[in-house]
């Protein structure tokens, strides 16, 4: 399936500051990008950076003129979402860990899994495969939190998130996440952009590690699996960002758009939602 | 120099469990690893990782038996810790970043450098160079905190480190490193085996990147900064814990040695602290 | 019933500091005290206050001479506990409030019911009196909070014990008052003598206000009803604390004996759980 | 002085719910009400209560019916501040502490103060009267902390506010206050009319004890100290919120408006700030 993307991060820079910017799609066996631009509406300092210990694309921006500014982002990008039966998913994460899945198993910024031990066993100790509990966690998200726009904000972790019972798809990122790392499944977040999520907007989702592949989880349900655009990937928030700021500069205004590209074979988008893919007992991941 | 380096680690298994242990040095350009054992008291699944994304040599213990376990740790370790001019240093860490220093930028889990941004800007924010910063840090630590052992617990970040004023080695390097990652310098966690450290036991200290070498900083200046043997890095203690536990096993006991082996041309060891650094205008990286 | 208390608190005196001591068994309609003695193991500055705003008789005691310090307390208290049926308790609390409960429904240092709203209307929302609200805050307690000496600090409070599920007797209390308050029922912390409790030692229980009466509840369920005798009331621990320190005095052991004493009627002491209460229907307040 | 208040709160009722409103002003020594209202929008069940444990004049709203609802308050209020010798009050709080000012010096919600004992020890300890360091405490407010409508939230605490270096009245109250509990003097929150604050609203101040008075500081400087009309009274907002919301009430709009009354012999209104207490050596108490 091919999409375009946009989007449009306006800054308002009243010091000299650096900007860390993660909105490029990154290359990767499930997905080519094509037609690619980042352009700044003015000139700054930019240097591209491909960092592998996070797999992700950044774009450092540093600017020492005072004023705003603008960072544009286009691209098409063609994504192709495998579906894989999940009866064959294994018995247990812990007993066939590649080495570079252990580091998604501790906790990070905004997932103290490491306080989520009590309440996950509590919640999804009886379950008896990592595959299951996974399921279980994506669905106590979906049940239990009320996605509430302005109910979070920039330092909110996942035990607030527990507490209050809301939050935006970060949150239940968060969330989710941390309950699958105290059950011993390693889990990592995502920053997307989701076709057809409506308003249209960046979006996180999170992975989790079984049996060797990543399997996509989105408590939230806002939007179909299989239209889900990769950026950045990290342990939260905090490594997947859209942009990370440094110095005197004042987010103003975001906006997204994603759009699909009919092509020969994909010449409509049928959309695959959990629901779909439990009916037929399958999986899926972005590669 | 050479050293050796012994640790054992007993744990009390209540049930099926597993233990992600991290207490095996690593192999880097300036250390070399010799007659290496990792040895536990009875069998048990065992597998051994090296992470790339965050370098380590993890072993993962899978245990089904109940009862007692011991794990024993020795190495020869040959270390070449380089001293470097500190005055050639640069002036600008968020102008010659590496893609591999990035994630170091980020905030962690014990290490909430998004909130540390005006209290790093207040203290820190008048010096001129990152060098400057990164030295006027570690001074920062070593006057205002108190080392207290039992001061702090397993869910102890920096800023309650900040608010109480004691803490143990991990929460010096905890807060130093917040700091650091605020002002735009890359900062890691290091776990090591420390020579003349008193009481004997794993030291954590942690290092700045600064023109494309990580230099090592240590607040508690409880030893020699020569004499330090690089176990695990990470982004903060979740990253670089000598064993996390996942499931029912109980800690109970740790012992630790480390002795100077003389050796030509190493035949007695010579301390080098931070004093003696600074006198001479230096500063030390591990390699 | 007629009860001996003896406590003694043991401290080590480093610099000039204030103590403001809460281990006096109050006087109230339900309970009578006699042959009482607070005894210091030398001369210190010493100013009782008796402060309606909590109910407490406080002893302060400024020192400034450095060295060991030992508080001996010791009376003779008369209490009688009241058993009233429970099936004509009210059907909400907010209707029939008293002034002074207002402050009871506010949130507290250790008790922040402010957000324990949502978990609050989840796990009790469904029940329509305020007293079988209270009874199952209680049950629930009892069946998922662990009794775990050592699991908690000063600093914890109710969120913590949430989280892990475990804790001491003062974080049953503040969990289960912050449930209370969020479902609009006043709810205060009590410190006590608790005949029976083993091992002997200051015990944490809570009472909350339905219809114009304070009614005891105990979540830990590890002495009897009956055998409670109030030293302090508040909003939580730090308003009930048995001593507050001030400036530089450090706490080093505490023992306490709580004794009962046949008289008649009352020649032996026949001890009441919430078992027996619930069997024949009946809710216990101290007076 | 004789001022006239008016206040305007706008709710939105979606189901059953309570308002613990507390927006009247109180009588004191030093402050008359006259000419008082308190009218809602539309019928509700409404109990008045005058709590002696925080001093307050609270208005209980019991409301059934979902929509609108308003709730207007007015009244005229004659205030006799008084100035007294700054140069007269006492060395030691600690020394001449009544029974009353004791749960002012315990921990709060918003006001941990045993968590900021290292803090306060550090920047006020050197300081030998508790009248210049709640002086000194004032500076800091208003040399360290930014006036940054937005920066903090309803679960933001004193230790928040530290560490942004930001925040609204409540939040500079609460940091103040915090700092004078942790040094041994009690300290109170304060919800105000304050005569030409601008924009108009509410305002937050604190009263710190010393020698038996409660002397007004306010960190934020942003409006005559002798302007002041006293609401409500307590620990913190908690407390001295001038609504607490229990059930499906939410806040849509509040409007405040606080005029001047020319009077024999106030004929006109004379500002006095913290500046004019300090160049003649005085300190205010609103009685």
């Amino acid at each position: 399936m091919k999409f375009s993307v946009n989007s449009s991060l306006h800054y308002d820079v009243t010091g000299p500051g650096t900007l860390v910017c993660s909105l490029s799609c990154i290359q990767t066996q499930g997905q080519q990008v094509t037609n690619e631009s980042l352009l700044t509406s003015r000139e700054v300092n930019r240097t591209d950076l491909w960092v592998s210990l996070v797999a992700n694309h950044f774009t450092k921006l540093d600017i020492t003129e005072v004023g705003p500014l603008r960072i544009d982002y286009s691209a098409e990008v063609t994504t192709s979402p495998e579906v894989v039966e999940a009866a064959s998913l294994g018995n247990s994460a812990s007993q066939k860990l590649d080495a570079d899945a252990i580091p998604y198993l501790f906790p990070s910024r905004y997932v103290p899994s490491d306080r989520l031990r009590y309440l996950s066993s509590e919640l999804f100790g009886h379950l008896n495969s990592p595959y299951a509990q996974a399921m279980a966690v994506e669905d106590w998200l979906a049940e239990h939190l009320t996605y509430t726009p302005g109910s979070s904000n920039e330092y909110s972790w996942a035990l607030d998130t527990y507490t209050s019972g809301e939050g935006v798809c970060r949150d239940f990122a968060h969330l989710g996440i941390g309950f699958c790392r105290a059950l011993t499944i390693p889990a990592r977040y995502l920053t997307v952009y989701a076709y057809q999520l409506d308003p249209p907007d960046f979006h996180a989702v999170f992975e989790v590690y079984i049996d060797g592949m990543w399997y996509l989880i989105d408590g939230t349900r806002k939007a179909p699996l299989n239209g889900m655009i990769r950026i950045a990937t990290g342990r939260d928030a905090g490594d997947a960002a859209v942009a990370t700021i440094f110095g005197s500069i004042i987010g103003q205004e975001i906006t997204v758009a994603t759009a699909f590209l009919p092509e020969t074979p994909d010449k409509t988008f049928i959309p695959i939602t959990r629901e779909d893919l439990r009916r037929d007992g399958m999986a899926l991941f972005l590669g």
